[in-house]
C-alpha cells in the first residue's frame, strides 16, 4: 500500500511537527513530547479546568485537531494504534493545569486506560487535581465483552461539550459529571468497505471481497459483528439506526445530535449521501435531530467506511455544541 | 470499486440534500436546482456584492462547503465532473444579487467557462451586473495548452480572499480585480498514488503500479506529466516546490500562503507528514510562509494523492485570509 510518508518510524513525530508548523497561531508542541497544547490568549490568561485527551495515532484529526479554544487544552499522540506513554500524558496534564484541575478524556482501550491512570497518579503526586472519564460509545458489541465497549467517534462530542462548559467556568467535578453524562447518552457504530493498511504493512488489516462490507468495525481495524454483501447507503443507514436506537431509553421529547464520520479514505460525497439517508430515515422514525456534523472527524488511518453517532441531548448540551470553538478540525 | 451510495444517478441530488439537511442553519437549497445559498442574517440583511461559484461534483467540499459568511453567497453542483447548467447558475446569481452585482468564480474548464458565460448573459438581460474571473492555478502544464491551465485547489484562496473583501463592502469592480490578482499569484500542482474511480465505473481512471506515482494530475483524473517510482514525502515536496516556485517572480519581501490538500482518499496523517516536509523545505529556501491550511479541501472523488498550492500574498490578503468565515468546510 503506497503512502505519502518518509520512514515509517518517523510518521508520528513528522505528523505532529507538520500540524504544529501549519497552525502555530493555535497550538504549540510541548518540549520533548508528541503532545501539543493551546496557545490562545484565553487559555494563557485563564483559570479554567484543563481538558486533556490523547491516544494512539491514526485517528486524525482526533485528538490533535481538537485542541484550542472551547475544546481540549492539550492532546498527546502515541505511536500508531498505541497508547501514549504516561510521562507524555503527564506533561500534557501539567501544561493544561491552571490550578483548577484537569479532566482526562480517555477512550476505552486497555493501554490508554492504564497509561492515563499512571499519568493521573504522577500528577496527583504533584498536587494537581485530576479526574478521568472513559468514553465507550461503540455499541457494535455488548458491554459484557472483556474490556467493555470501545471509545470511538462519540469522543468528539464529549470533548466539545465539556470544552465549552470548561470555557464557561465549570468546576472539575461538574465537568467529570457532565462528561460521564454525555458518554452515557452517546452511541456509535461503524462499517467498513475496506480495512485500513497500517504503515509498514503491505495489506489491509482484514480482507473483504469486492462485494462485501463489514458491520461493527473498530477504529483499530477490529473486525465487526457481520460480514455481508454490499448494500445501498439507505440500507446501511437503517441498519445502523436500528442497532443504535435500541441502545437508548427513548423519550418522546428527545432531541439528538448526529455525527456522520468518514473513517479516513471515504470521500465527502459518500458521507453526504449517507447523511442524507440517515437524516431522512430518522425523520421517518420521528427522531428529532437538532445538530449534525459530517466529515473525517475520527478516522482509522485509510479505512474506507463511515460511522454513525447519535447523542441524546440533555440540558444545555445543544448550546454547548454550538458554542464558539477555535480548533483545527471542529 | 465499492462506494457508499444508492443509485449512481442519484448521487449528486442526494449529496446536496444531505449537506443542506446537515447544516440548515448555514445554507438552503435553491428550489428546483442543485444549488445552495447562504442563509445567515448578514447575507439576508446585506447589500454586499454576491459571490457565486460551482462546477462538476466530485471535488467536495468545493464549492458547497464554502458557502456562508465571508465566502460564497451561492454555489452550484453539476453532475460528477460535469459543469452545472446555465439555468442553475443563473438561479444562483439571482439568489446572490442584492443590487450590488455578482462576481462569478469559474474554474478554467471549457464546460464551466461556457456555461457560466451563458448564465452571465441571462443575468445581464435581467439588469444584474455580473463579472467573471477564471481560476487557472494548476502549473503542471504550460499555459500554452489548448485550453490554458486548469483551476484546482487555489480556487479556495480566491473564494476566501474575495469573500472577506465582499463582506467588508468591496465593489464588484474591486472584487473582480482582487480575484484576478489572487489568481495571478496562486500556483498549484498535484500528485496521485492512485487515480479516482468515477461512480458507476469499475476501475480507476488510469492505472498506476504498486510502486508508481503520477506527477501533475488534475482533479478530473487527468494524467500528469510524469509517471515515476514512488518517492518519499520529502522528495515529492521538494519536487513540487521546484516546479511551483519557478512560476513565480520571487521577491525577497515575499510572504506566502500554503495549502496542502488531500485529494479524497488521503488520510490526514499523510497530509501532515507532507505539510511538515513542505514547510521545512520552504524554510530552508528562505521562503516565508505566514498562512497554512491542510485538509481535504478540493478533492478528486477518491483519488489518493495531494496537491500543493502557494499564494504570493499581496496587500491585505493575509488579513482577508484570517477574517471570520462561517462555512461548513473553511
Amino acid at each position: 500500500m503506497k503512502k505519502i510518508i518518509n520512514a515509517v518510524a518517523d510518521i508520528v513525530p513528522e505528523m505532529v511537527s507538520g500540524l504544529v508548523k501549519s497552525y502555530p497561531q493555535l497550538v504549540a508542541q510541548l518540549p520533548n513530547t508528541q503532545a501539543i497544547g493551546r496557545r490562545d490568549a484565553a487559555f494563557k490568561a485563564g483559570h479554567q479546568v484543563g481538558l486533556v485527551s490523547g491516544g494512539g495515532s491514526g485517528h486524525e484529526p482526533l485528538h490533535l485537531g481538537y485542541v484550542g479554544l472551547g475544546m481540549l487544552s492539550a492532546a498527546v499522540a502515541g505511536q500508531i494504534n498505541t497508547s501514549p506513554t504516561p510521562d507524555q500524558i503527564y506533561a500534557a496534564i501539567r501544561y493544561a493545569d491552571h490550578g483548577a484541575g484537569v479532566l482526562l478524556i480517555v477512550k476505552n482501550y486497555a493501554g490508554d486506560v492504564m497509561n492515563f491512570a499512571m499519568a493521573q497518579e504522577l500528577a496527583e503526586y504533584d498536587d494537581i487535581q485530576v479526574k478521568a472519564i472513559t468514553v465507550d460509545d461503540d455499541v457494535a458489541f455488548d458491554a459484557t465483552d472483556t474490556q467493555g465497549r470501545r471509545g470511538v467517534a462519540g469522543t468528539i462530542l464529549v470533548e466539545k461539550i465539556c470544552g465549552a462548559a470548561a470555557e464557561a467556568g465549570a468546576s472539575l467535578d461538574e465537568l467529570a459529571a457532565l462528561g460521564q453524562a454525555v458518554i452515557d447518552h452517546t452511541k456509535t457504530i461503524g462499517i467498513a468497505l475496506t480495512a485500513a493498511t497500517v504503515p509498514g504493512v503491505d495489506h489491509p488489516g482484514f480482507e473483504l471481497q469486492a462485494d462485501e462490507m463489514e458491520y461493527g468495525v473498530g477504529i483499530h481495524n477490529e473486525r465487526g459483528y457481520a460480514t455481508e454483501k454490499m448494500a445501498p447507503s439507505a440500507t446501511i443507514a437503517a441498519h445502523l439506526e436500528d442497532k443504535i436506537l435500541g441502545n437508548f431509553d427513548l423519550q418522546t421529547t428527545d432531541e439528538f445530535a448526529v455525527v456522520v464520520n468518514g473513517l479516513g479514505a471515504t470521500p465527502l460525497m459518500e458521507q453526504y449521501v449517507f447523511a442524507n439517508d440517515v437524516l431522512a430515515d430518522l425523520a421517518k422514525r420521528d427522531v428529532k435531530v437538532t445538530f449534525t456534523k459530517v466529515g473525517n472527524l475520527v478516522t482509522a488511518i485509510d479505512m474506507h467506511g463511515v460511522s454513525l453517532t447519535l447523542c441524546q441531548l440533555q440540558d444545555n448540551w445543544h448550546t454547548l455544541l454550538n458554542a464558539p470553538a477555535n480548533t483545527i478540525a471542529w
